[in-house]
């Protein structure tokens, strides 16, 4: 049974949609405060079950919130959403290469009616807790989108499907590491608690200020860097898979639902 | 990443494997204990998506461990073991009737070279959790098989699968109810909170000393029925969508693996 928000809420998240839907494009993170923000990744029919096998063995970096299956296009955790036009930003793939970016894949639906779309939870949906626990979230006081980083994890392969776990970073002030630890970890359908506290070489990170997604962090005096499996890990496995086709949306422009991020904590 | 139990836990569901393989067919409640059991539900390969797709949309029901891919008959969750014959008790069903029940499934296995195995969450793994804190388990008192019960409640459709909620229930003394939620609550990968609590008319369940699987309960004074969703769903979603052959477990006769219950405690 899915649970929406109120209607004050819900208001938000629908005009954030109309924006997007009609060719507005920024990044979500702080958007409709509250309410969960999804990944997409949408594929081949030929590719789901492979797809959604590979979100079954890496839970943490990608928690299935629901699968749009092949001739619908609303999401249950959105009524009346349009899941070909409702992200502000779509990346557009040909086996394994990105070859594009649009605010409307609808042509892609067009080209592919046998899309199966999966919304993987977002860790942007556990930051409700942690601002609300007064730990800082770097990245929304900057305006910028979390930074985001390809690792040296192997994820378990499904099928066809394998690649690397990516995952997003916070600066958590020393003292509070631990809160973060334990108010993420109480969201286990949307990545949980942290995959990797400090240290960013043993997790194949050379460089924290080059990610490879998102824009660059600003770690402060007495910060450690959090890393936290994110919901960009299957675009990394489309890259090293290479798919015939696929749609995601791009890193930061989320698909943003009617559901509150209290629905996620157990 | 799996992680599994220490030599001795092994050992003791080592050797509960290799007796069910011998052709030992006892309930599994309090055997190996610990160590987390498992349903099972193997499905044609063209039914795999759709399966896994219910799973989806019925977590708390059908919370899926691992799956078994065509060929494959060893769980990662139990090396060496051999999921054809390691189940004390297995159902074999064709067109959604059960046909016969058999120690061993490898004649099954041999007919549809091409089934799919899923390994579902058991309540038996937060019941550890209620033991630890002091909550009597009244069928493991007694040495009987859980009662479980068909609902009025519908689980969310997939494709061809559909079916209502089967739930475990357990009598709970009234002043820890409470504990018992929030204990079986950290336990989301098995089936987690409970699903109802009292009332057993206004889920459908019309006597309760009369369940439709396992043994009838012994409900003393000042006790509550508190229900669970039960990894026996899938049965009934093969009773009510009839696919053409599936094999199960039989309600009670779980498949123990190698990995600890704490594993699932979030």
């Amino acid at each position: 049974m899915v649970v929406l928000a109120t209607s004050v809420q819900v208001t938000a998240a629908r005009a954030a949609r109309e924006a997007y839907r009609a060719g507005h494009a920024t990044p979500t993170s702080g958007i409709a405060a509250g309410l969960t923000q999804a990944n997409l990744i949408a594929v081949p029919a030929d590719w789901a079950f492979e797809t959604l096998l590979y979100a079954q063995r890496n839970p943490k970096p990608c928690p299935v919130l629901e699968v749009i299956e092949p001739g619908q296009v609303e999401s249950v955790l959105a009524p009346g959403s349009d899941i070909r036009t409702d992200i502000g930003r779509y990346r557009i793939w040909r086996d394994g290469e990105l070859t594009s970016e649009t605010t409307d894949a609808t042509a892609a639906w067009e080209e592919h009616p046998d899309l199966v779309a999966f919304l993987i939870g977002c860790s942007f949906t556990f930051e409700t807790g942690l601002v609300d626990a007064g730990i800082p979230i770097r990245h929304q006081e900057l305006g910028r989108n979390v930074p985001m980083y390809r690792t040296n994890i192997d994820c378990t392969p499904a099928g066809r499907l394998r690649g690397e776990m990516v995952v997003s970073m916070r600066p958590i002030p020393a003292g509070r590491v631990a809160d973060a630890v334990q108010i993420s970890g109480r969201t286990p359908a949307v990545h949980g608690a942290p995959v990797h506290i400090g240290d960013p070489a043993s997790l194949g990170v050379a460089d924290l200020s080059r990610p490879d997604f998102g824009d660059a962090p600003e770690m402060r005096e007495g910060e450690i860097p959090v890393f936290w499996a994110c919901g960009v890990t299957p675009q990394a496995a489309i890259m090293a898979s290479k798919p015939p086709f696929a749609v995601t949306h791009a890193p930061g422009y989320m698909f943003i639902t009617d559901v509150p991020d209290a629905e996620y904590i157990v």
